[in-house]
């Protein structure tokens, strides 16, 4: 029997309660399986001799050469369940930093003093989020919805928060693949939206800089959202051809009133963190000088909470809607797969990023 | 078989798609059916001999005597269908400023650079909305959601946008017809709100001076709202004997919350152009003196959005909601019928129309 | 048959629509049974001497000794049949400031120019809620539904509107009883939200000075909230191990987004008045200083609207949300009951109590 989608998604989540670190040497080859499985051969550029982590990674993948996708997937699967059965007598392990730098390319997850923090580490892309990005958020969503931590953060490296949608996604694709890969990728952003509707804890965006798209859509969702007085927030969908999605239909007009809701989802009206702040959008704008330390003081004290306490409670809050966010999910991801692949939404991207290439 | 009134309503419809225009005298004796079969004899006080297009109509509907309403409702409906088939092979005509101007009595309708621009046009009465005018905006929203434009505007000429529904409507009423008289009305009021529910393009409101009654409570069914400083909004229903209409009882309170909704709808406090912005039901007010030159400068770019996906956007956002806004607009309604006839808001009334006169 | 507690809550209210006064004698004795039954032998110290009517309360209810609960439930409910068999045929009476004086011990209820004022008075204790104040409230309440004022008032006696839930209802309880006490204040405070929810005319909050608690919570049920600018509103609940009540987790998010909603509910954020005002909490915020005097002007002539257009008015806002709330009152009170036992909320509790004792 092929180890389907599905085995493959279960074997990553083994992975995640393994008790003993397996080493380096299996994590590679896990990592080398897991991108031959999900985007086939290494189309990694070779990284420079100094940066080893990312070498080592890169030397793992490119031996699998042209192994196929569905061999690689049931090579993942298999190899993950003899990890998990030599390991069931044993209770070591440590997670530790080493670990989840191996782990993600895009991000950096740390957690300490109750906080777990997710970081978008795509600086000189603005923190863009490209398919590896929506999947490891989807990772560390998790992973941190079942750690210790009392509260879990999102937040950007660099000067933007996150620039959103990265459509670089699509420039090397030929046109008779691009209908596939859109698609794939809307089934990824709706699985994506899904872990932040379900998240179980207290969920806090600290947006650090400018946020569009996709990261501004999303943040009807976080539980508390600060953001520094340099932050603006934008969703130019209509000139891209593009539609509300991250629950934005639903949970904006929630917010801010429809009137307002309107001129920013579908006129793509840019507000400031001041404007976002009044209207309910962001709970509290911070002079960018003092952001960080306000921030995270403020969010040091929180985290000494009771953890089960604030979980029950964002529970009682969040629960009633969970459902009426999933079928707003599944409504919004269905009109954007009928609409995407418009003639408009294809040159409006395109020439979206031609003008870019020009700058 | 006779000819019904929902007959009426699709001959109407078809004389909008009509491709050939079918001269001005036809349209007169269209005209002149339909006041005939909706109104009864002419009741129009006879115009001043230079006004000449009103009193072409005039004498048209006065030509018609005591032709009674069932025969000129089946009238209108034949006229409409030989019409029709009469220009099935034809496709010339051009719908143009004149056919506007004669098919409007209280509104001015106007469509440029993607934009239909409905605008309230009796200034003397601070455009106050009585059965015809009801009537016109029905029909003029019904034809802007067929019309090529992208987005739709409504407006007031003058100094006011509009003093709301016109109680005058009942002045020269006998106690006797006054009971049906505002039955119908009412039935007239559910289907004018329908209308606005139910339009499926992006709808804006451009405030241009003091806003009251059913005008203000409208504005939660507009996805933008732009304001003068010198608008104000106010819903005194409680000291008429009347109650909340326009959904306003569903979307105030989701858009300013019910504590400060219930102040506005229940005991009538009258909002500031800043106030109602603040509370979310205005999306951003301008002062007066650049009113008209921002507004339009701005609605003018929107309206170079790309057409089908502003639309599509809108209803992604909106239709979730239809099902709900109708139940709550016949609720409301029911809820008037029930009390609109009681003898405190027949005195209401009186009292008001009454000092009104003093005035 | 043995009398059931809903045949004491009925024989209560059958008391409230007794036409003739029975006379302090008999009303002394309810009292007394009313006392014994709910919470059984007298517990209150012996008042001063000068305190003339405590001591006669006291005196009343100290005389019954260790009558069982059950057996004084019965004669309550016995007294009142015969009261309201003899009274049927008499129809004098007149309910006066004397009977409202007796029957509420932490509150002052009066009535005039169309307002019913039901104010907190247990101002040396903050007005905080006890067991006594949540029972005289939901009889407030129902008294006043049904009474002929327009709209009821609540506000706070002294400084403070009211710093919430008692909690020294449960300082002298042993931990053997401390499970049942719990429980049963519980159902107390589902009644008492109910009745909130329920009532059928304008409420209007008043708030004189800082709010805290259930005292917050509630304001999301309220029609008008005004606020003297020395007010703030505060739920710190998470630090006493408890979660939102008063259907505020429901409510608030509504009403001010859940990003602020959760800083608020979950986090413990205070707010100042004008926070709560920017936030749609609370509808308009007053200068200390001449605060009552400009509230009570307003409100007076509020109350002179006609009185029945306000409260089907009300109810066209209001019904709409009324089987929702009451399942959020019944969800929340169960996560509360679930928790509310745990050894954290205990601890913290106890350890709030214990630093309160030692200021």
């Amino acid at each position: 029997m092929r180890a389907s989608q599905k085995d493959l998604e279960n074997a990553v989540n083994q992975m995640k309660l393994l008790k003993k670190d397996p080493g380096n040497e299996v994590k590679l080859k896990l990592y080398a399986l897991y991108k031959q499985a999900t985007e086939g051969p290494c189309n990694m550029p070779k990284p420079g001799i100094y940066d080893l982590i990312r070498k080592a990674k890169w030397e793992a993948w490119n031996t699998l050469g042209n192994l196929p996708k569905e061999t690689a997937r049931q090579n993942y699967v298999d190899l993950v369940s003899s990890l998990c059965s030599s390991s069931e007598s044993s209770s070591q392990g440590k997670p530790g930093a080493d670990r989840e730098q191996l782990r993600y390319e895009t991000l950096v997850v740390t957690s300490e003093d109750g906080i777990t923090k997710i970081m978008l580490n795509r600086p000189s892309k603005k923190n863009a989020v490209n398919l590896q990005m929506y999947q490891e958020i989807v990772l560390a969503l998790k992973a941190a919805s079942q750690d210790d931590s009392t509260i879990t953060v999102l937040t950007g490296n660099g000067d933007y928060y996150s620039s959103g949608n990265d459509l670089t996604n699509f420039t090397n694709t030929s046109p008779g693949e691009i209908q596939e890969k859109a698609k794939n990728s809307l089934i990824l952003v709706r699985e994506f939206v899904g872990c932040f509707i379900d998240f179980p804890k207290p969920l806090i965006a600290v947006v650090n800089g400018p946020a569009v798209g996709i990261a501004v859509t999303l943040l009807g969702l976080f539980d508390i959202v600060y953001a520094s007085d340099r932050a603006t927030f934008h969703t130019p969908f209509s000139r891209l051809g593009l539609h509300p999605e991250g629950c934005s239909s639903y949970t904006f007009p929630k917010i801010m009133g429809p009137t307002k809701a309107t001129e920013m989802l579908i006129f793509g009206k840019k507000l400031t963190a001041e404007e976002a702040c009044a209207q309910g959008l962001v709970t509290e704008v911070f002079p960018d000088r003092t952001f960080q330390k306000e921030v995270w003081t403020r969010l040091k004290a929180y985290a000494k909470l009771p953890s089960n306490v604030l979980r029950i409670s964002k529970q009682v809050i969040r629960n009633r809607e969970k459902e009426k966010l999933h079928s707003v999910n599944v409504e919004e991801n269905s009109v954007l797969q009928g609409t995407v692949l418009s003639d408009e939404a294809v040159n409006a991207v395109m020439n979206f990023l031609s003008k870019r290439a020009k700058l």
